[in-house]
Parts: structure tokens; C-alpha cells; sequence
């Protein structure tokens, strides 16, 4: 395999758990700290000290070895993921021309791993989610990959629901006794639901939260992708003697483009028989939207969460995210968004953050590219 | 007299008007955007192209030539001075040691100009105010200036009052049916009023607003000087040997340390008898404040005062300041200020202005001495 050094080789031959990175998002939901040249996944928007996809790496450090991840991007991302893991070699980055879904990236890692590793087992991972617990987040991963060793079965990991969450999918379980750690077979996978069904899934005791996040051998998935998405498998499966050589990445784009754009959870998931789910309940978020990260950030004594230095009076509920350095001062403001990027500030209720889109879209119609 | 180059004597010779022009201000009302070390004289908040300090020496031009101008201020604005008027000669800025109010500036421009030409007249102004019709403006101060000359007559500029302004001191009028153009004797001078009695004031036709603008020949503010403020006018008359000279720094700073803090208005002019007023109507302010620049700046259609190309949204009746070249967008906010000065950010009700001067005090306190 092509994108491992020689004296890599001893270690990945141990082991062969692989991690499968998805760093390809361009959303706006954090503009304007998110841009499309630098979306949330490549951001330290919770202020840790690393961005979500070095934490995201360096999360699965303990289980996977360095040589044995794989991170699938856009093209335009490719130096950036690069620079965030220095550790991976070029090759470890896969290049997609455009945006897919999740399905056709899944799918072209497990051909590239494939093609080096017969008989991996591997991981796929969002790159910009919070994980509070992650010795207990590897534990979990752990239970998941020795549950599908030597088996047919596809996994993936709920997070026990702590509120009816209308931004997340909910899965439903066959066992609703299940405890954290536990594994059940699934019933179904849904889509975002309403309030009033999140609040019947959440009282059910039946529903976790879908966090993304799966666990299979590279065969059991190929096999799922031939039954469930002919057509994919047909796309990827004719690339076959190319992966990890120099036609492999105009081969991908050809066949990017002829490829449907469909999730995992859809395309595969849903349809499948034989898919299990781990339960985690390691305090877990994908930080979708401002409100979100303001529920996951520490909060001064008014309910603000603001730099320590920043000066507030009559100010109750707010999220203040200015550059480092930048003094602010804000009088009588209840529950806004304060953002300023160092290009642009954003000021907006926090309950109205879904008009983000609709200012993101009238600044591109203006012609202002450089601050969208 | 030293400061003028040889060739600039037979034009001072020909006019004998100086202008001394008073921009050692601090205050701290327009901060973020004013600091300490860049009040609002050296600042375009009214974004017209050019300094408050540069407009007042433009709007002086026709009337006073420009090796006639004094500017005093604190010796630590001397080079924005010059930055600012380039065409001044280094000793056309007096360095005051120390702000002691307006009373010992006029009295130290007098005394310099009296060393360099006997005989001299002086025009005191403030450096940041604005006046909307420079024309009808200079004509005022035509008037003013032959009102005064050959006689011991000190004049100041009133303004007719266009509101009950609680910000602006008064001038009540011996003769109530001035006009625009017409000068007539001062009855008394008066502080800030209250709301009440600002009403009064207006309704009654008796008072114009004290710009703060004086004329009167060099002699008679120095006779001035020496009935009203005679230990002033002791400390400055000692050094009259020393005037252009070496040595008036030194003494400059010697006497200064002695002088007491007076204004023009309360140490002279409200004792005076020989005090008369031209009323003015070119449309002047202050500018004292957020609230008065707000007044007097062009809004859109909601009332806002932004650039144009600020993206607003159900926002009404907000200032919106920010550097050149950065994207603001603000969705539902209403009557408030937004003030970016590069390195802070202040977002505060309009009503709630007089609370800049607590959040100065407080950043003072925490050591962010950089940012006020």
C-alpha cells in the first residue's frame, strides 16, 4: 500500500483497525468563525486548544495507529488537514472533487484500504463532533470493534438522549433495556424528528441519538454497499486495480460525478439487516449551531458565555466570540450573538440563528466572497 | 517673532487676525473610537474626509492667513498637530505642560502673539466642533472682527438654539430681538442647564447657545486678563521677556504648575462688562457626544446610522461605527450603539452613553491602559 512508509508496515500488519476521518463539511452554521474556506471541522470554535479534527485524531490515537487513518476531503481542504495532522503522510488524505454524502466517502475509503490490507476492519468517524469522556468513548469504540471481529455485522454508535434534540437522527432499538456499553440490535433509523415526536422517542426509552459514527469490516461493508447501492458499488468496484496509483485521482472524479449523493444512514443503514448499535453515553455534541455550542460552553454567573476579560454589564445570555486580545464591552444585551471573526461582526438574538443562511446568502449576492 | 519665516513677515504684516485654535481636549466620550492618545480633535468621527482639528484650520483659512494660526495643546498631541497641518511651523504649536481649561490657553496664545506683532486681534476657537455652512460661518467672524477693532469690545459667537440642549452652556442677551448677523450686549453668561431650564431659555428668545468661540484684540483680553484673573496674568506677563525665546518652555512649564484650571467663560467673560455677542445660525454643534453625532449624522430609512454597506435587519435607530473594509451584520437590535475601533468592540443602548466614562474608569482599573 502505496501510502505507508516501509518500516510503517510491521505496525499496520498488527494492527488492522483502521480510522476513517470525514472532514468534508462546508457548512455555515458558524459563520461567520466558519467559512467555506475554513469550515468548523478545521476550527477551535470551542476554544480547547485544538481543532475539531486534530481532537478528533488524536481521539482514536489509543486504538488506531498513526499510519492507519485515512481523512476524506474536499480537495480545497487538503493542505489544511495536512497542517492540522502533520503526522499523516500525503497519501493518507483523500481528495474528493465534490461533495458526496457520506456513502460515496465511506465508500472510497474502504477501497483504498482495501487495496492495501485485505480483511480491515474500520471506523468511520465525523470530524467535528464534542466527545467529553474519551476514555470512555475508546472503551466503547473498543466494544464495538470486537463485537463485529470475524462477523457480518454492521455497527454503530447511540449516544443516550439527554434532551428531544430536534438537530440529531434518532435510532431505534430492538432492546430498549439497553444500558451504556450495552449492544442491541436496530429496529430503525430516523431522520430529524419534530419536538413532539423527539419528546415521545426520548420518554420511549427506545431511541438514541445516531452519532455518525460506524464500525465494520471493509469486507461486510463492501458487501452491504453491492446490495444496498448497486450503482456505488458498481462506480468504486471498477477502480479497483487503480487505488493508490497515479490514475486513482482522476479515476475518482470521473466517477464523483456520476455518483448519487447519499448518506450512510440512508443509503446503507436503513436498508440493512444485520446492524447493531453500541450505547454511549460519554457526553457527546456535534456542536451544529451556535446555540448548540453555547449550551457546551462553561457560563459566568449571568448565563453569558464571553472571554473572561470581557466587560458586561446588564448583559444576561450571551455568547461573545471575539479574537483573542480584542476588548469588549457590551451594556443591557440579553441573550444575542456577538461574533466577530476579525473581518466581520455578527450581531443576532440567539433564537434567530437560523437567519445565519439568509445573511450568508445576501452577502454572496453582494459579491463580498471573501467574508462567506 | 520667531516663528515665521522671513518671507511669511509681509503677509503677517498686512493681516494682523490671528487664530488660536484650542485642541488639548481628552475627553473620554467618543471612546472606543477616541483614546488619550488620540482625542476627538484628531479624529474624523464624522467621516467627512478630514480631522475636526483640519476642518476648523480649512474653515479659518479665508480669514486668517496660515503663519497667523497658533494651535495649543498637550506637548503629547504636538506631532499629531503637525501630522495634521503639515503646513505650520514647529513653533506655531504651544505645548501646554498640562490641561489647566481654556483661561491660561488663550492667555499663553495671547502673549506669544503680543511678543511677535503689538497690536495684534485673536480669534479663540475650540478645535472639534462642527459647522455645516462655512461660508455664513466666516462672515460672522468678519463681523465680529471689525466689531472689535479699535475698540476695547470682547465678542464671543452665539448660536441660535435649534433645541432645549442640556449639553451646551447659554448666553442670555441684553437685546432679545437679535437676528442672525446682529450683535448685541451680553447680560450673563450661564453653565449647563437643566431640561426646565433649557425650555425657558428657548422659549424665551433671550439666550443663544456659547459656542465658545471669543474675538477680541490682544490688548483688551490681556487688560481682561489683568482685572479678572490677576494671578494669572502675573504668572504669564513674567515671562514676557521670554516669548519665542529658549527659555519659554521651561517657564511655560514653571507657570503652568501654578496657573489655575479656568475657563475663558467663568475667569473673564461672565465679569467682563465691555462683552458682546454676534448670533450665529450656520448649523453648529459640539459633537460632544455618541447621541449629538448620531443626531447629526445621515440615517437610512429605519433610522440607523451604518455604513452603507452594513447588512441591517430589524434594526432601527442604531449607530453603527466600525473600520473601513469590515462586514458588520446585525439583525434585531434596536436604538443601540455599535462601535468597533479596531482593538475594541462596545455595543451599549443609546440611552446609556454617560456609562462609556464607567467602562473606561474600569478598564483603567483592570491595567488595559492600551485601549482607553
Amino acid at each position: 500500500m502505496n501510502f505507508f512508509c516501509k518500516n510503517r508496515i510491521f505496525v499496520a500488519m498488527k494492527n488492522k483497525t483502521y480510522c476513517v476521518i470525514m472532514a468534508g463539511g462546508i457548512g455555515s452554521r458558524f459563520w461567520p468563525i466558519s467559512r467555506a474556506s475554513r469550515p468548523k471541522q478545521f476550527l477551535d470554535i470551542l476554544d480547547t486548544g485544538k481543532t475539531f479534527l486534530r481532537a478528533t485524531y488524536e481521539r482514536f490515537l489509543p486504538i488506531v495507529p498513526t499510519e492507519n487513518f485515512l481523512v476524506v476531503t474536499n480537495a480545497v481542504y487538503r493542505d489544511l488537514v495536512l497542517e492540522q495532522i502533520p503526522e499523516l503522510l500525503p497519501e493518507q488524505v483523500l481528495c474528493e472533487p465534490v461533495g458526496r454524502n457520506t456513502a460515496p466517502c465511506a465508500a472510497y475509503a474502504a477501497y483504498r484500504i482495501n487495496a492495501a490490507d485485505a480483511g480491515a476492519k474500520m471506523i468511520v468517524t465525523p470530524a467535528d463532533h464534542l466527545i467529553l469522556d474519551e476514555e470512555d468513548f475508546c472503551g466503547i469504540i473498543t466494544k464495538g470493534l470486537d463485537y463485529i471481529a470475524d462477523s457480518d455485522k454492521m455497527m454503530t454508535i447511540g449516544i443516550k438522549p439527554s434532551s428531544p434534540n430536534t438537530g440529531y437522527g434518532y435510532i431505534q432499538l430492538e432492546d430498549d433495556n439497553v444500558c451504556p456499553g450495552g449492544i442491541t440490535r436496530v429496529k430503525t433509523f430516523t431522520e430529524k424528528p419534530d419536538l413532539a415526536l423527539a419528546e415521545a422517542f426520548v420518554a420511549s426509552g427506545e431511541f438514541l441519538w445516531n452519532s455518525g459514527i460506524f464500525i465494520w469490516s471493509v469486507e461486510t461493508f463492501m458487501r452491504a454497499l453491492a446490495e444496498h447501492l448497486p450503482e456505488m458499488y458498481g462506480l468504486f468496484n471498477a477502480v479497483t486495480p487503480y487505488y493508490g496509483s497515479p490514475q486513482e485521482s482522476e479515476l475518482i472524479r470521473q466517477i464523483y460525478s456520476e455518483c448519487r449523493s447519499v448518506s450512510v444512514d440512508i443509503g446503507i443503514m436503513e436498508k440493512a439487516r444485520n446492524v447493531y448499535v453500541c450505547c454511549g453515553d460519554f457526553g457527546w455534541s456535534d456542536i451544529g449551531t451556535w446555540g448548540s455550542l453555547y449550551d457546551h460552553s462553561p457560563k459566568d454567573a449571568a448565563g453569558n458565555v464571553a472571554p473572561p476579560d470581557a466587560l458586561l454589564s446588564n448583559t444576561e445570555g450571551c455568547i461573545v466570540k471575539v479574537p483573542q486580545g480584542r476588548t469588549v464591552v457590551v451594556e443591557g444585551l440579553n441573550d444575542y450573538m456577538v461574533v466577530d471573526s476579525g473581518d466581520v461582526l455578527m450581531i443576532c438574538p440567539r433564537s434567530r440563528e437560523q437567519d445565519i443562511k439568509r445573511f450568508v446568502e445576501e452577502l454572496k449576492y453582494r459579491g463580498q466572497e471573501a467574508v462567506v
